[in-house]
């Protein structure tokens, strides 16, 4: 077995798009980086598979429009593209040349209280080591309130609020850590969260801490939480549902609520580097495996090879 | 004038508490640290005058609370007393000797992912160019919805969210930093945060984006909001309410409306560096000065020098 080199670092300069190779085993954010101070900054996970990212496009479009939230200047896609290239080679050279996954992330921040300038690097490195056995086994998750409720106006027409940036992927993460902790203090592997649906006595699934909720109902139908407010736009979910519509699976958002999680035939956790991993415990309920489940599989793979850039 | 000297950064070390200087112009952040890649980390800023801090007491003990919240190892308020007493004694020499106030940051994360171990410093520096001004000339506030609702328990009991951390004071500022911008491009200088208050129609008041709303109301009367759930404890409001009850002030936390703001005397954001600063216009309306703002600066003023450790 290959060993896993040491992660690959890119620094890339903002404005330009000049890119250099940072020594991992050093560090290079400053103490006054508004991503240190205030978590003011966005990001993007993607898989990398043989050489290759997996949905480039749909993940800078978002990164795009994350940092357009947060007022940042603006991202120009095909810097990060080429940067994210130069990495991904150098990675899979001192890999040694055998098929590989990886993960990228790119990460953009306000920069340097006194400089102005804003942060921007890249890395590539191994997956997570507890990937490989949740994307095999699955995970136990219990369900939770996400604690707030995303209130964009005000009842009296006080207007939007548009500086929550609601839809930005931001560095804002500590909350969704807690409760992964949480979870994990209490026997689960991972969190949906819910909130109260407008139906009383119902309960909205929203999505999972660092995933989107996918839910396989009989007669091939695959149903996902709208989009919006508290629920962030999922680009490995968007990949399926590209594939899987051209299959001829019946795709849609919808409202789900807890009860459509017990009742469906399997439900999946779906995120870039995980990829997909299926709900085997639902707080106390067991979600035993569905007869499908090899062809939802196929179904996954079939959706990121399809999305490998070329 | 003496000219601001370099901010001095000291590294504590999270075990043991031994601290170290580093430079200023060196990074000291890793690209996996959790403050970086997730906003996961705890901070207080503290005003350093004359070589003292104000109100170390509050601030330790909020420190230490924020981190036992996030499930931070067990913070030693003595450690960073001290590290904080060597910063400073740093500072002051190398300024000079002048008398002088200065900004002293404490900031805790949960660490890189590569060791597991907390990262933790210390910087001291000078204050921010425009706290001067504000400090004399006030500030045109606008109200504005936080943009979300705290609710941590759901109506069919499935429990609260003690995940959700609320009352720690971390580095998940990116919205707060968002809607200042949002402020100062609309020709304000600070922001309010205000929901929707039980009675319909009405409005409660929370806190500033940074600071905690301080309102003077005839008869020497001082009312601030209710902390807890959406608004933070402020240590500065602490001090002043402690001096202001020794002085014959009758202080009191209770629930506050935008008109309670209007009809007020005046109108004050109380926060650690910037000390206070009048709200010289909210929204559309100019809240005019009163007459006895003289003797409230200096009841702000009595309350840090009593707060300065000695």
């Amino acid at each position: 077995m290959t060993l896993s080199p040491q992660p690959v670092i890119y620094i890339v300069e903002p404005f330009g798009g000049s890119v250099r190779r940072h020594n991992p085993n050093l560090p290079h954010v400053f103490w006054d980086d508004a991503a240190v101070t205030r978590g003011d900054g966005v990001f993007e996970s993607l898989l990398v598979r043989d050489g290759k990212v997996a949905n480039l496009a749909a993940h800078a479009e978002r990164f795009a429009r994350s940092a357009q939230l947060l007022d940042l200047p603006e991202v120009s896609g095909e810097d990060w593209e080429r940067a994210t290239r130069e990495a991904m080679a150098d990675y899979a050279r001192e890999r040694g040349g055998e098929p590989f996954e990886a993960k990228c992330t790119w990460t953009y921040t306000r920069g340097r209280e006194t400089t102005g300038v804003p942060s921007a690097w890249i890395t590539v490195r191994a997956l997570p080591k507890n990937i490989a056995e949740q994307r095999e086994k699955g995970v136990k998750a219990m369900t939770a309130p996400r604690g707030y409720t995303i209130t964009p106006n005000l009842p009296d027409a006080k207007g939007a609020a548009p500086w929550l940036a609601v839809g930005a992927k931001t560095l804002n993460y500590a909350a969704n850590m807690a409760a992964m902790r949480w979870a994990r203090e209490h026997g689960y592997d991972d969190v949906i969260y819910i909130e109260p649906a407008e139906e009383p006595g119902s309960t909205r699934v929203l999505e999972g801490a660092t995933s989107t909720v996918l839910v396989f109902k009989k007669g091939g139908k695959i149903r996902t939480p709208r989009h919006g407010g508290a629920v962030l736009a999922g680009t490995t979910q968007q990949a399926i549902f590209d594939t899987a519509q051209d299959s001829g699976w019946r795709c849609k958002t919808t409202d789900l609520t807890v009860d459509d999680l017990l009742k469906a035939e399997s439900v999946w956790l779906v995120s870039s580097t995980r990829v997909a991993t299926r709900v085997t415990k639902l707080d106390d309920e067991k979600l035993p495996a569905s007869d499908n489940e090899a062809e939802i599989r196929e179904l996954f793979d079939a959706a990121i090879q399809k999305s490998l850039e070329s």
